[in-house]
């Protein structure tokens, strides 16, 4: 856990974060060539906000703060931690692997590793044999869990006492010790293997008399976290409990490190990131990605597009005779397609939703099928009346109204159906639903709405 | 904040939350009528697992078990807390107004205002005056600050000492006085006025000696958070300096309460769920609701939808001649149209998380847009290359590949640009993008894309 805000600015009230009148003023003072007037104004910033600068800077004002300000960000490398990672890429390149070293060595062992994990192969070589031995050893360990494990989520420093120690004690033990962590909200009692098995406020501990035993005021529901733990089923479990700090343990059932609530903030942000930008057809966050390498990770989606697309198309094709006779249908057919489709995805919004926050499960998916059917189905209907009388007063024929009407009505009811059970498949094939249900969805809807559309013009109009 | 999650079931290392087994066994006893059965298995329960049994159970189900364990949902109210708004209001219309207000006179103030700000108003007066003087107020209080604000987010129980304390007093205080919250972080040292101006980690006052005065070892760098502030940029402020706690004080600067890093969790989860259930086009998260009123709250988009897809038909109908004399372009249409939406939906993604991210800003804003151009520009290029020669060989005519390879350029173009122009220009209108850009992004894409591919195959191929 960082400290709370240090915050050197007195904005109180006003907007937070970095604000546009600061980073005009380093534009300024970059394009009058005012480094120390840059110094002057960067310096002073919160970790936090100086990483919002270094974001927004063109990448060669960029290159010319780091330079100004290398000695600072190699004293407070917290700044690297708040960086997104292509940022972070940009400005470690321009620091010495033992810049970086003496950098991350300040900060705490997850912070740390949380740096550390991203680099490439070599540069984190480096960095590691210039690190001193007690933080490369926790970083080592740390890259030995798997990625977005409870072990590359913990702070290795906690504090742990033993059962039959007295408050007394435990606070007289807490002011001689020096290598404590910086801030810490629990501690924890361990039996001689070290096992977890209590924990203690520390509102607890103050407010109990020096002669009481830890074993008498601590609490003894521990949920330890196994240190293989994906992060998701972490968070998840700091959610559904409500948990405020967990001990994470090794497979023998050892204390090895802590996990608190803000570590989950960030792990909630991910995946909420994840589920919306995967949705969208975009793999990762590219705000800050140059031009080739995003164009690079879009086209796949697109490519799949393409192809779903054409097999539309193909659909389409089918029927070229009848839209041949009957060119209205042309006109009319991209919107039984459209409503479909958008009808499709907020059934698949809601079951990817409900997947991820697990109120989706097995047990309760019938019954959401069920009504995402009978959903479709209603504003099918409703949406027939509507679309049917402005079909048919357009092209003045009464039958074409009842075409587009019967087609919404089937199309809106797949897009129901094929919404919730497409993900509810994915993710039984162990597939992420969110990055893969768009496809398959608009696909599934297209072909039925063009299928149901210009089949049921070629049967009644023909 | 709640405690340490107190967990009666022990299956540390499995699949933690509520089980399939357990809902099967409580359905099985229901089945059985066994009642005895039910409230042996459910009571035990911890409260966030009991929630998630009764959202998971029929309705009539749930009747039944509310009937049952009744008296033990009065006395431990934390259930409620955890349920969704929908099954909520079913679960209390179940309890008399009396035995509602028993049971959130048992909460912390926080939890109780968020339970009953969301009750009908008569519902809510009827507890209201059932409720114990003291936590009416604090309630009421909760009331008159705007939803969504920072003064219901807050805990009202809240530790602060004076400045000229010594750490020996403040912990002799803290044993001594029995009305303290059951959990704290973060003590706040005030002035004579009772405005927060420094905050005291616990761990700082345990590792400090007993005649060191609270001024020498506390923080000042207080930010102080006014009770009006949106919960969103609550949660900004505690994810920009990943904060853990913070006061929150009346416009006077007077210490309210403390809003903790765990009450962000959920703004931030119902922030994420916004973003993403409003960019699939559904209101708010209805896996629970019933089938009329999801049918009412999904009906509006797709009516949008419906007009902007009879805006792109009619661009169609423009060209209906040409689409008579050349009926492959029917066929071909769709795919244009298609990608033009996905590549757009991308750039909107990637903007929409930028805007709640605050990543794109004004600032910013110009370097995004030239980028999303040029990748719309050189996936445009990719993609003509591509389907331009797919399309010739399909129909025997070269020109119909130019045709459609010329209008992917265009449409992609046009896709990256709105995609990111659209939620831009809808954030300066306080319109809230993640709701409203979809819906004039496909107009944009599709009327594009028809345009662009019919109106050059009418310029070329006729």
């Amino acid at each position: 856990m960082t400290d709370q805000a240090t915050v050197t600015d007195d904005r109180a009230g006003e907007d937070y974060g970095l604000s546009h009148e600061m980073l005009q003023a380093v534009e300024d003072a970059l394009d009058a060539y005012n480094l120390q007037g840059v110094e002057k104004l960067v310096v002073p910033l919160h970790s936090a906000d100086m990483a919002d600068l270094l974001e927004q800077l063109h990448p060669d004002d960029r290159r010319t703060v780091v330079g100004i300000i290398r000695p600072h960000l190699i004293e407070d490398a917290e700044v690297l931690t708040y960086l997104d990672e292509d940022v972070r890429d940009q400005v470690m390149e321009l620091l010495a692997p033992e810049e970086i070293a003496t950098a991350l060595a300040e900060l705490d062992s997850d912070d740390a590793l949380g740096v550390i994990e991203d680099m490439e192969d070599e540069d984190r070589e480096k960095v590691l044999e210039a690190l001193p031995t007690a933080a490369r050893v926790f970083v080592e360990e740390g890259l030995n869990f798997p990625e977005y494990s409870a072990g590359r989520l913990m702070q290795r420093e906690v504090v742990a006492v033993p059962m039959f120690w007295t408050v007394g004690k435990t606070i007289d033990w807490l002011r001689e010790t020096e290598d404590l962590p910086d801030d810490f909200y629990m501690i924890f009692a361990v039996d001689p293997m070290y096992r977890p098995i209590g924990s203690l406020h520390l509102a607890r501990i103050l407010r109990s008399k020096r002669p009481v035993k830890v074993r008498s005021i601590v609490s003894e529901d521990v949920r330890t976290i196994p240190a293989e733990m994906d992060q998701e089923e972490v968070a998840f479990l700091f959610r559904q409990y409500s948990m405020v700090s967990a001990p994470v343990v090794d497979k023998s059932g050892r204390l090895l490190g802590v996990i608190t609530v803000d570590d989950i903030v960030d792990v909630i942000d991910e995946e909420a990131e994840d589920d919306l930008l995967k949705l969208g057809g975009v793999r990762e966050d590219d705000l800050y990605r140059a031009v080739v390498d995003t164009t690079r990770s879009r086209f796949s989606w697109l490519g799949v597009n393409l192809i779903t697309a054409i097999v539309a198309s193909l659909v389409i094709a089918i029927f070229q005779g009848t839209i041949d006779q009957i060119v209205a249908l042309a006109v009319l057919m991209p919107i039984v397609a459209s409503m479909g489709g958008n009808a499709g995805t907020q059934s698949l919004t809601v079951a990817v939703r409900g997947l991820a926050m697990r109120e989706l499960t097995p047990d309760t998916a019938p019954r959401v099928l069920w009504k995402e059917v009978l959903v479709g189905c209603l504003n099918g209907l409703i949406f027939a009346v509507i679309a049917g009388p402005i079909a048919a007063l357009w092209f003045g024929d009464w039958m074409i109204g009842v075409v587009i009407g019967s087609a919404m009505i089937i199309t809106l009811l797949a897009a129901g159906f094929s919404g919730t059970v497409i993900p509810l498949v994915l993710e039984r094939l162990k597939v992420d639903p969110a990055v893969a249900s768009g496809v398959f969805l608009t696909t599934v809807t297209d072909v039925i709405g063009f299928f149901a559309f210009l089949g049921l013009a070629a049967w009644i109009l023909i």
